[in-house]
């Protein structure tokens, strides 16, 4: 939480949560950073599915994780050349320990191929059926983009109808840098 | 982070930041369950500072802590009952490794003394003086109660003006659950 960065407060979240052997979700996995970070994280015995409908992040995503994860280290490596939304075709319901999105375009990308709200509200939803009870689903929302203030809106809303019987979603958001994205965190209760 | 009362998240941060032996302050004692919660934190050769304008708060406090903390494990224990806009009088400069406080009324008090704008204005920014490099205030802000969005808005405002260069501050709020408090959280780089 004191990271100036959400994606470290997001990745600081993630080791809390993850433990070696677990199934886990990057639905948005772009350069690969963050895959690498879950690989890392749930390590040999571990299942982690990357989705990015760009070849490009796919082969980066690739590569990013096997230049940070020893072979003898490396989870099971799945990954998906299609939309996040279609999640519950390849990730099994309630498998997954943490499902992780980060929104808006791949970085040095044509800045074209944005995250949709239609299609991330679905797969949003996709992630809470395929998060096991105790798990996590953290959303990094960018709103500096044409779309990304609608799409940051609708996730939040999603997130706050969820039933506090089941849920428990907070939204982290730093103060004093106001450009900067905005943390959702959708918990599912053990 | 996963919790459902931001209360339960702000003792998991000040858990995670205090080591035996530090000082901290509670700058709202009330019922005293944060100092208690602190007390246990730093454990004996640490210091807690407990602050509340209401005789009935210095009591409840000492007696909280008292009952949860063995004698020979608690910290030294300075019960002020003055403002705490006043903090800086009875606490060093750079001493303090957290400072909490949980703005509103006293729980089961008459509700008609609440904490004030312009003094916990003048609190938090005697904290963030009070505050040693790498450490954190965090404040619990109620909404419900008339003033209460004022109060928060207002600190909110001062947290978002504090430079980068040496602050990183956050919120975070409970999406389905409207109602709850709100959680600032400022962090004073190393």
């Amino acid at each position: 939480m004191r990271h100036a960065r959400l994606t470290h407060i997001a990745q600081d979240l993630w080791g809390q949560v993850l433990r070696q052997g677990d199934v886990c979700v990057d639905a948005t996995c772009g350069n690969g950073h963050d895959t690498a970070f879950l690989a890392k994280a749930v390590g040999r015995g571990g299942t982690v599915h990357a989705f990015d409908v760009q070849q490009q992040a796919i082969d980066a995503t690739q590569q990013a994780v096997a230049g940070s994860v020893p072979g003898d280290e490396a989870p099971a490596l799945h990954l998906h050349l299609r939309s996040h939304a279609e999640m519950r075709q390849v990730v099994a319901d309630h498998s997954a320990r943490v499902v992780v999105f980060n929104l808006g375009y791949l970085p040095g990308s044509d800045k074209e191929t944005i995250t949709q709200r239609s299609s991330t509200l679905a797969a949003v939803e996709a992630a809470c059926q395929v998060l096991q009870p105790g798990g996590l689903c953290s959303i990094l929302c960018y709103t500096g983009h044409p779309g990304g203030v609608e799409e940051y809106e609708a996730v939040k809303a999603a997130a706050g109808a969820l039933p506090t019987s089941a849920w428990v979603t907070s939204e982290v958001r730093l103060l004093n840098r106001p450009s900067a994205p905005v943390l959702l965190l959708v918990w599912k209760r053990p």
